[in-house]
Formats: C-alpha cells, structure tokens, sequence
C-alpha cells in the first residue's frame, strides 16, 4: 500500500485530517528532505527514506519497492500531491512494477489555495495553474498557454515562476502575457505560504520586483477585473453590490 | 471577526485542522442549509443562520452585519472558500460595511482537487478551471475560454457543469472546445468526491453521457497526453519512464 500525500504549504494546520491519519498509518516515510523536515514532529517513531532534489523517479521507485515487501509506505509531497507532485509518478511506476500494489492519493492544499487565501480572493473566477519550468515541458508550449491564458482573461497562477538556473523565466512570460494584458493589472506575491517568514506583496505586471520571487513564491496575475482594497487583491464573481 | 472557511468536498476528514479550529473558535455559523448540515456534529451548540440557494449576498451581509456587533462569525461554503465560494464577497461587503472589521479566509480542498485523487492524478500538468454558470458571466466570455482552454492544451476542470435550468451547457462546451480537441480526450467524472454516495467514471468527450453529470459532479476533460491505465486518470508530467 502506498499512500501519495499532499502535506499542504508547510504548516501542519492547513493538513487534513485523511492526511495526518494516512501519515499516522504508514510504517516507512519517503519524500524530498525538505518536506521530511516539515512534518518531522510527525514521523518520530517511523522508518524515513529522505532524497534530495530532482530525483523524483528514484524517489517514487523506492517507495515502490519498499510497498512490494508488504509494507505501508507514505510518500509525501508539500501542497497538493496531485498538482506538479508526486501522484502521477508514484501511479506510474506502481502500475510498472505490479498493477495490483493499492495507490491511494491524499488531497492537500496546494499552493495557490494558501496563498489565494492570504491575498483575499484572488481566484475567485476562472484561472488557471503554469509551470514555468522547462525541464520537462518545451518552452515554446509553455509560452503558447501564456498566450491563450491572456486572450482568454484567466487569473494566472504561476508555479516554479523563478529560480537561480531560470532567472529571466517570470519576466519573459510577463512580457508574453501583456501583448494581451495591460501592464496595470494586478499581480499577488506570497513568499513562503503557511510558514514563518511568510509575506505578502500586491503590485502590478509591470511594476513587480522579480528578486522577490524565487522557487517558494506563488505568483497570482489577475484578470481585467481584479482590484485592490483595504490591503486585499480581490477578483469579483460578478454579484451586482 | 469573520472566518470565511472552506469545508472542503464534504468528506469531515478532508477539511484542514485550521479549519475545524475556526469553527470551534466562532459563536455564529452562517450557510447554505447544504453545508450547514454537512457539518452538524461540529456546530451542535452555536447559533446557526441558515439560508436558501442564491441567496448569496443576503447571507455574506447578515454574517458581516453579525460580526459588527463584536461576535466572532464562520461563514462556511464547500470546497475553498476562495475558489467560486464566499471569500470575495464577504471581502467586498465588510469592505463597504467597516474597512477596520477583520476578515480571514481559511483554505479548503477545492473540488478539483478532491475529484482529482479519486481519478488517480489527471490534474498533474497545467490546468484551469472554468465554470459553466451563466447566471454571472457572459456565455460568450466562458465560451471564449473554452476554446482558449482548448487550443493551450490545457486540462481543463468544469465547476457548476450541468443542472436542469443549463442542461445542454456541458454538451455546447464540449462541442465547442472539439472544434481543437480530440473526440477520444480522456474524461474523468466524478460524483459527490468525499461523500458516501461517491461515484467515478472514466470516459471520453465523445463517449460521455450528460445524464450522469448534475451540480454535485466534477468533470476534468484530460490533454493530449492523458491517458487511462489500471483503472486511473493520468496526465503525465513528462518524466521519462
């Protein structure tokens, strides 16, 4: 039995409660040393298999094999596993390995959802997610959904928007996206959701500081609608007030 | 004080410790009579204000008008409060009311998400949601989203699919974003996620029957490389197995 967990933005409180308890029922721990040590109070007594960065297929692998033994194994991931996690490898190598090893996902709060929630209302109309990695999506695709995202006025939120080896990555998509969207439209920064150095920053696509982002920024680019008031960045359903 | 906290699908084990803490923490519960009873062990001894579908700003004004007279008010919807629910209208109308009056927003597992894990894992690469209510938005501006959605190649996530008064909004949509997808797409349905009566079909756009699909159904509509394997969704990420 392997479970796939999403340990949501960092703090235990925004788990759920299927989460701790799948947690609470696995015997070995597997995950990123990162999110190990997030939920370490957790897992005192347990079995951890803790890997570094970018070994994801070793990772899920061995958390397979260990679950071929006959033991309940939990792979945890921060946010949502689901999204830009661990769910579709762990499904994947599983059904390689034996189709009949039980995989059962655990929702979490990814991490649009927590910053979403520290912002105001950001997301209230239709959006969408983006990675802005290119590791293993071609640019070029990336940069076709920048496009039609723009033209069709989604609320954009922007996952691994910046890192040290993808510098210029969050201003080539602005770049892209305001051929389609005016450079007053409103962006929402939150650094570090859920955890102790967690801030806030409201700004606009063409008045954004891009050293403030880095891989643990979500970034939230709103529509033709979105506005700020009182300090909240606020997308409106459309209710007549 | 006002709480606005999303419940999450239904499921009590789905909701985030922060969640129940807040509700523990509030005197008066507002919702929609739906929620209200999805909860009711958890609010046994507090003031309950229960209102009637589309009574929206009605019940976010009366939970405001609550919280100005210094008690401390939940108002609850499913999923994430931020994501189609309360947050940005309990956010505009304590504006109006009192620009000092607190106003915090609890995140929630959102009904993609919680859908999501019961396919296996459709929603691992870039996605979006769209709802298919017009009662707020314009049909032409969903329908220019859709074919946007369409053409990116993203997943797409139907909020608010399909009910007796829009009964052919699921096929329009569907016909209209085929003009750029494959009939055989991979669609993942899923009924009342987290509830007892739970359901999950796995189909195609042009294999779909729109009779399975109500208010209480999720439909993730896969890109061009979901696939179904074991019995599960998956949108691969890209790695190379």
């Amino acid at each position: 039995m392997i479970y796939v967990i999403g340990i949501g933005p960092g703090d235990k409180r925004l788990m759920t409660g299927e989460a701790l308890q799948a947690i609470e029922d696995a015997e070995v721990i597997v995950g990123y040393v990162t999110y190990i040590k997030l939920i370490k109070e957790l897992i005192k007594d347990k079995e951890v298999v803790k890997t570094g960065m970018r070994r994801e297929i070793d990772r899920c692998q061995e958390a397979v094999d260990i679950a071929l033994t006959g033991k309940k194994v939990a792979v945890v991931s921060s946010g949502d596993a689901g999204i830009y996690g661990m769910a579709g490898l762990v499904l994947e190598l599983a059904e390689k390995s034996n189709p009949d090893l039980e995989v059962k996902v655990i929702p979490g709060i990814t991490a649009s959802i927590g910053a979403a929630a520290v912002l105001g209302a950001p997301i209230m109309h239709d959006f969408c997610h983006i990675s802005l990695s290119d590791l293993m999506t071609p640019w070029e695709v990336i940069e076709k959904r920048l496009t039609h995202a723009a033209m069709a006025d989604f609320v954009v939120c922007f996952y691994n928007p910046r890192s040290k080896g993808r510098a210029n990555h969050l201003a080539n998509a602005f770049q892209k996206m305001m051929e389609h969207k005016s450079g007053d439209t409103v962006v929402g920064i939150v650094k570090d959701v859920g955890r102790k150095e967690e801030r806030k920053i409201i700004t606009t696509m063409q008045g954004i500081d891009y050293e403030l982002v880095d891989m643990t920024t979500m970034v939230i680019v709103g529509n033709k609608e979105t506005y700020v008031k009182n300090g909240k960045m606020i997308t409106p359903r459309g209710y007549s007030l």
